[in-house]
């Protein structure tokens, strides 16, 4: 498809290139083995060490950029790299080298009644693009991932990594290269603009599918012009329900604590609590004080107001209840008890953690099955979502869709399967 | 999203109502038993043959616009149905309700370090969007399958088959809702025409998947518009390649002969063979001979022309590598041994079915390993990539992406899943 185009002068040749060549190293991934993988993933980390001066180098260029554009404060705080922050990437490639490899497992094994044995066997799914913003620490966390997992990548970084994610990128690919890891196995698009992005987006040809990582507006941008499968979550705008048969507040509260304050910034911490009406008389004004004393702001709606200390509960707005505030914010509102509990996550919810706090072994039952989220708790806090806790060891990200991937993202789920089939002569009759 | 809107004049709105109402029912379908959603297929077959002069009716209009409008004779061909073909469908129905329930198995079970058991669980897609051409037993197999699985399904036919689609859509609702199925849990699409495709196709927060059955032209229009998931294959470009040390050539021509020759029609029929250059020189003739003795035309190139009888072969031209004829064609190839094989078949296949024909292990491995499609055979027909002769019972369709499901598509993969968690307190530090 390139061959009569000019990738000096035309993106959408230079693009279509690079989806060539990945697609030739993924190709070549798929038949490495275990230990070559994982010695390019040990090779990166030592580079990462080694080249951290230069590294160093390109970051200053970006956070020179930043200034003179003047970036807000915590995009500045996303964009900066120290030694210690290289030392963790490097860290968390040699830690994904440990890991089980996904590639070449047998998930089932039959042999039909005319002989033939099929088996379906894990294989990698081929090229993995990646979209993200400024971290650039991602550039190499999202590489790691794809090389452990067999697949080729391209990634696509924010503006404001530029010169980072750049330097992060040759450091990485050289050093897999020299050990090596098939050329183009990891590649950066050198390309600013949103036009890169759009072309991108249209290359299901040589790119299996697309993960982008980032805000909202980023990933809807994704979701509408992609062709190819895209794997993400919008938002999570996580709930816990207290239950009428909810009798140990302490055990709930401290849940409620954890789920809204320990890390208010990320998809997986506490937006709504949905109180029942059979409890909220006196665990409202309990609950009221708790997350006072904590700091965080309430938005109740008119029941809640009316049993907790009103003066403290701001009226809720019904955008209240599909927000995610991603700070130390709070939306409260009193229900008539699971069933709507359950009717209201699902309608305002992202599908992404929900929890129900409870003595109650049938209503818990009620809540899990109804609730249909990602991931849905009974008694613990919806920050346990997330692949480390989940035990695969490293994660991608975080997927609210139900296809191929629902929750976290592990190294399994960078991986599809193909069916080996072994005849000795069957035809079908 | 349709508080305000007028399903009775906006297209727009009376799609998402519908969605909504699918939603709904979704949510209640997952929630019911294996029992009930086997008693609401059984009801639904015993409806049909009930039902069959109704049907026939239907159908009889659709054959009398066919004639007006001058379908061809195959399009007519598919769209008959006769009392036979409804017991035939009632029948499958009836075979679905005795598979097993794909819902609500447990993937897997761990209980982490700190108490947290963390079960993985399957579950319905939830609502699935079929869009389909002609046959209008697709509009029962497809809502079978669906609420077997327990997911509701919104149906978009094809304008042929309309009024078939609808006494066969309203026959199995109406049996369905009578056994207490949930109301809205399949619904066809009564509108005619484009837009309405093009609106279903931005529907994502309603329809999680879409699954388009019907020529590449349905299917790209699909995948270029679709916000949500597509599952889906282009084509069946099925190649087999003759090795060098495949040395049992009556075995070789039976299985040519049958992945060509069964039924060319089919997406697993065989397109094209590659013949390994050592072996050319002998079995090129014989291969020859044996296609024109079943009637088959051969495109073949230089080579192999030069091997074989050449008046017997038609010149193949560069379009013919990439070609399902659907037909009694097949193109063929001279090929410098397995590695070639496998670049030709990665570059110009459709990643459907592919298959080596050896007597060599080592290099079958090479070819089982090389080829990235979702059926690779060894010594076998690619007739049999079939959720039926996989053992899943039935399929929906076959799949050549790698996300979520790849081959065969059964009621398995019509799930997906949730993690549902039980705590004791655990909190995130």
């Amino acid at each position: 498809m390139t061959e009569n185009c000019s990738p000096d002068t035309d993106l959408k040749c230079a693009l279509h290139l690079m989806g060539e060549h990945a697609l030739e190293a993924s190709r070549k991934l798929s038949l490495s083995s275990t230990d070559e993988r994982n010695t390019w993933l040990n090779l990166m980390a030592d580079a990462l060490e080694r080249d951290t001066a230069l590294i160093l180098e390109a970051n200053e260029k970006d956070l020179a950029d930043a200034k003179v554009k003047g970036l807000d404060k915590a995009r500045v705080e996303r964009l900066i790299l120290t030694p210690d922050r290289i030392k963790g990437i490097a860290d968390a490639l040699r830690h994904v080298a440990t890991l089980p490899d996904p590639v070449g497992r047998i998930l089932s094994s039959i042999t039909r009644p005319n002989g033939l044995r099929i088996d379906k066997v894990s294989v990698p799914l081929g090229v993995i693009g990646i979209i993200y913003e400024s971290r650039p620490n991602v550039t190499v966390d999202a590489a790691g991932l794809c090389i452990k997992s067999g697949n080729a990548v391209i990634l696509r970084g924010g503006g404001e990594a530029y010169y980072s994610n750049q330097a992060l990128a040759n450091c990485i690919r050289t050093a897999g290269e020299a050990g090596g890891m098939p050329e183009n196995s990891v590649q950066l698009v050198p390309f600013k603009g949103h036009e890169a992005v759009s072309l991108l987006l249209k290359m299901d040809d040589c790119i299996n599918v697309m993960i982008p990582r980032g805000g909202e507006r980023l990933i809807r941008a994704v979701v509408e012009q992609a062709t190819m499968p895209v794997i993400k979550h919008y938002k999570g705008v996580c709930h816990i329900f207290v239950d009428r048969d909810c009798r140990d507040w302490k055990q709930a509260l401290n849940i409620i604590g954890n789920a809204k304050c320990q890390r208010p910034g990320v998809c997986n911490a506490l937006e709504t609590i949905l109180v029942d009406e059979a409890a909220a008389p006196e665990f409202a004004p309990a609950l009221a004080e708790y997350l006072n004393s904590k700091g965080v702001e309430i938005r109740g709606d008119e029941t809640f107001r009316r049993f907790a200390d009103s003066a403290a509960v701001i009226p809720a707005v019904p955008e209240d209840w599909s927000k995610e505030y991603l700070d130390l914010i709070v939306s409260v509102k009193v229900v008539s008890g699971v069933d709507e509990a359950i009717r209201h996550i699902n309608r305002y919810g992202s599908g992404h953690s929900d929890c129900i706090l409870t003595q109650n072994v049938s209503t818990a039952e009620t809540f899990l099955n109804g609730v249909d989220s990602a991931a849905v708790y009974w008694n613990a806090s919806t920050r346990f979502t997330d692949g480390g806790e989940f035990g695969m060891g490293a994660e991608m990200g975080i997927s609210t869709d139900k296809l191929h991937v629902r929750g976290p993202m592990g190294l399994e789920e960078l991986n599809s399967y193909k069916y080996k089939i072994y005849g000795e002569g069957q035809i079908r009759s």
